[in-house]
C-alpha cells in the first residue's frame, strides 16, 4: 500500500520552486510512495486529509507568509482541526530567504509549530558536514543564491520523510 | 510634542478587544501620550508610519492569524522596508488563546519577529506576581476566560511602551 | 524485542517528579516497553544511546536549566553528536513552571531544539479538550499548581512517545 | 553621567571574542559610554547591577551554552530577580557557530528571553544589505569563517546599543 506524501508551498522568490523539486526527488526515490507537489493557491484540505506526510514551505516573510498562513486558517480547513485527522501523520518544512540568520530557523519553527497543533511527528534533516554550507535540522532551506548543498539537504528532507511515513503506515496500519 | 503610540491588532474572538482597551487605557494615562486603536482591516501603512510607538496584537492561531500576517504582507505596507522608516521606534505585542501554554508565547514571539525585522526596540512586562495567574514577559495574553490579571498586565505594558516612547522621543529626538 | 524509553530530567520544584512519573506511567502501559527515569546528575551518555526513545525535562529556568543544558553539553556526551548516534530516534519534551505563559513554551521549544540537532523525530501531544486547562502540543507542562489535566497530558505523552517507537523500531528495524 | 555597558560572553570557539571586541569597539564609540568585556567565568552579579546595558553572548550550543546558562542560573544571580534590578535596562544578543541557519538564530531568541525575563529593553540591529551576507536583526551572528560584514553588524550593534542606553538614562534619568 503506497503511502502518500504532499508537498505545499507558497512559491514566492526564485528558490521555493527548486527546492520543492528536490524534496519531491527526494520523496520519490523511496519505493510504494506517492508525491504530491502543490501550490498553496491550488490546495485544499481534501489534499491534506489524503495525504500520510505533509511537508509546507514558506517563504522568510519574518515568519510564514500571509499568502500560506491565510490558507491555513481560512474556514475550509477547519476540518483539520475538528477530530484531529491530520494526528500522526508525518510533517516537515522548508524555507527560502534572502538574508543570513534573518528569519530562516523562525519561519521554520513557524510551520513547525502549525504541524504540532495538527499532532504531527515532526522530521528534520540529521546534522551533517552539509551543514556547515546549508540548512538546518529543523527542515531544508535556502538563502540568497540557491547552492548544491541547499538541494541535497533538501532532497534528504523528502527521503527521510517517505521513509518515516514508509515505516509507520506502509503496511496500512492506523493512525498514531 | 506627544508621543504617538498605535495599536493594531486583529479582533477574533472575544479578549482581542478587551485587552487592546486595556492597553490603550494605560498608554493614555502618560502625560503627553496620544493613542489610537484600530482594527487591522482599518489599518493602513500611513498609520503605522505617523506612529512613534506600535503595539501589535494577534489571536494565537499557532502563530500570527492570517489576516494580520496577510495584511503584514501586502504591498502597500513594503515601504515600511526600503529605507527602515520604523526604525528606532519601539514595539511590542499582545495575544489571546483559547487554551494553556499552546501558542500564546510562540504568537508573542512571531509579532516581536516582525517588529524586530522593522528595526524596533522590544518592550515586555517585567516579572511580576500578576505573573502567577497571567502574562508574558514577551507581551500581555489572555487564555480562555478573561481574567482581571490578564487586564492589569494590558495596561501595564500599554503604559510601559507609552514612557519608553517619551524617554526617546518625548522632546522630538532623531530616531534610534 | 522490547522498545526502551528514557526519561531524564532536572527535578527541580515541585512538579518535574509527579509529571516524570505520569509519563513513565503513560509509556509503561505500552506493551513491550521498558522505560527507565533517572534524574540528570545520574544520567550517562550510555543511558542515551542505550534508548530508542529519549523524553527530556526541565523545569522552566527561562530556557532549559544550566544544570540539564551543562550536562548536554558536556565532555562525556559529545559522543552523541560524532556519527549521529541519536539519529531517528523517538524524543518529546516537558516542562514545569512557577507562571503561565512565561517561558513554558519556550522552554520545550529549547528541549526540542537539541532533540532535532541530534536528529531525533519530534513527537508532541495532539490538540483535545485538555489542553483548555493544561499543557501544549510540544509536549507536557505544568504552572504552580499541578492540575490532574496536566498529569493526564504526561500520561498520554508517555504513552504516544511508546507507541511511535514500537511501530518504528519494535521488531527490531535499522534506525531511520 | 557616563553610561555603562557591559558585555558578557563565553568565549568558547574562535569567533565569540571578534564579535565581542567588534561590538565593544561600536560602543565605546559613542560619547560618554564606558564598556566593559568581561567573559562569563570572570563575571559576577555585580557586574550586571552595575550596568545600564548588557549584551549577551553564547556559542551555539544548540542554545545557550550549559556554561553561561549555568552562570545565569547560578545562586548569586537570583538577586537579578529579586525586585527587578534589571528591570529598564537596554539588552541585545550575539552569537556564533560553525554551521548556517543552524541553532543561531534560536541561541540569539534564547538569550533575549533571559533579558525579557530580567525586564529588559531589547535592541537587534535594523536590516541592511549587510544582513544579505551576514547576521539577524535579533543581534550580531557569525557562521564558521568570520566575515568582515560579521564585524561591520557587530561594530553597528554595540554603537545601537550604547545610543539607546544614552538616550534614556545619560541624563540620570530614573530607570523605566
Amino acid at each position: 500500500m503506497p503511502v502518500h506524501l504532499l508537498i505545499v508551498y507558497d512559491d514566492f522568490g526564485r528558490n521555493m520552486t527548486p527546492l520543492a523539486q528536490a524534496i519531491e526527488e527526494g520523496a520519490s526515490g523511496v519505493t510504494g510512495t506517492t508525491v504530491q507537489r502543490r501550490l498553496v493557491q491550488d490546495s485544499t484540505a481534501d489534499d491534506m486529509l489524503a495525504a500520510d506526510a505533509v511537508i509546507l514551505g514558506s517563504p522568510n516573510f519574518s515568519g510564514i507568509s500571509g499568502r500560506l498562513k491565510s490558507w491555513l486558517d481560512s474556514d475550509p480547513m477547519e476540518v483539520l482541526w475538528e477530530g484531529q485527522p491530520m494526528r500522526g501523520k508525518v510533517g516537515a518544512a522548508f524555507v527560502a530567504g534572502r538574508s543570513r540568520n534573518a528569519g530562516q530557523e523562525f519561519t521554520l519553527l513557524a510551520l513547525l509549530h502549525v504541524l504540532w497543533g495538527y499532532g504531527m511527528l515532526v522530521v528534520g534533516v540529521p546534522w551533517s558536514d552539509l551543514m556547515l554550507a546549508s540548512s538546518s535540522y529543523y527542515g531544508a532551506a535556502a538563502s540568497r543564491q540557491l547552492q548544491e548543498e541547499d538541494l541535497a539537504q533538501a532532497r534528504l528532507l523528502g527521503e527521510r520523510v517517505a521513509r518515516v511515513a514508509q515505516r509507520l503506515y506502509g503496511a496500512g496500519e492506523a493512525r498514531l
